[in-house]
Parts: C-alpha cells; sequence; structure tokens
C-alpha cells in the first residue's frame, strides 16, 4: 500500500470548528451582526460565543465594533477580507471531498 | 433581524474534525487500513493517532483488529455500516453548505 495524499488537508482548524464555520457563513452573507443575534443562532452560552468570537477576531477573520445604542450597549461582528479568503478555502475543501465521493 | 436557522447543523463533531475525517474518507474507500499507513497518511504521532482512533471506535463508527505477521503485531482499521452513514452525512452537510454559496 503506498501512501496517498491527506485526503483532508484544506481544512484549518480555525474555521472548520462547526460554531465559528457558522458565525463566519452568517457574516458572509449579511454585512454585520451582533452579539445576541450570533448567540440565538449557534445556541451557545455568552462565555463559549465569545471564546469563539476572540479566535476568530486573534485569527484576523473577523472584527468586533462597541457601540451605544439607545443606553445599550451592542457588540457588532463583520468578516474581514482574511475572513472571507478562508471561507472560501474552506468550502473549496468541502467541494474537493464530495467530489471525490462523486466520481 | 430574525433568526434564520443555524448554518451548520449538519456537521458532528466526532466525524467533522479534518484528521478523524481523513481516517473514514480513506476507510469508506479502501477495504481495511493498518496503523502504519494511517500514522504516515495523517502526520499523526502515534498517541494521537490512538487517541482520534478511540474516539471513533467508541462511537461505533470504525473497528479495530489486532492481527499478527510473521512475528510482527499489526492493527487493522476498518469502517462500519454506521460509520458509512455519518461519514455521509457530513458529506450531505457539506453540500448543504457548499451550495448555498453557489446559488
Amino acid at each position: 500500500m503506498t501512501a496517498e495524499p491527506h485526503p483532508t488537508p484544506g481544512f484549518d482548524e480555525i474555521v472548520h470548528q462547526p460554531n465559528r464555520l457558522g458565525i463566519l457563513v452568517v457574516l458572509a452573507e449579511a454585512d454585520r451582526a451582533d452579539f445576541s443575534y450570533l448567540k440565538r443562532l449557534v445556541g451557545l452560552t455568552d462565555g463559549n460565543l465569545g471564546r469563539h468570537l476572540s479566535v476568530l477576531e486573534d485569527a484576523g477573520l473577523m472584527e468586533l465594533r462597541k457601540s451605544i445604542e439607545g443606553n445599550r450597549p451592542r457588540t457588532w461582528a463583520t468578516i474581514t477580507r482574511r475572513g472571507r479568503k478562508c471561507l472560501d478555502a474552506e468550502l473549496a475543501a468541502m467541494r474537493d471531498l464530495v467530489s471525490r465521493f462523486e466520481q
């Protein structure tokens, strides 16, 4: 048996994780999304969502901006160009893997 | 903004993890694969590969069998029916996500 290439090399752990992937998908489709919307969407606690957002922000895939609306602070997330690029790479890796099985 | 459904609900953490996904892909294509082949393929240490294989085995997605060939012990991995089903579900979830962006 000769070694064939690793079948899943295109998956980056930061983007690939399902909750972070879900967040990036939503941000790629929307202009921006706020913390409570993302929280409802992915069904995480404040702490867990905050941790995933930090991972994405530290990797330069997403930016957070805080604003005050009325008297309430809101946190808005937007995807960066790098975030879109990494999401595209993830989707391309998924497409490759799926087509491998469709042949 | 109304809550839309979570965009990545079909991803199961056990199957989705890139190294475990790679192992299942190879096992779905081959009849069986031995420990050292899988190790070369995914580029993991013995300990890390062993842990991923345990996770897959505990979830009933893969079976390990030990044999002695010559004087050397070999460990063979095969995918179970449940493993194929879960891999199919993962690929279907990937297909859905990719097609969401192709529209």
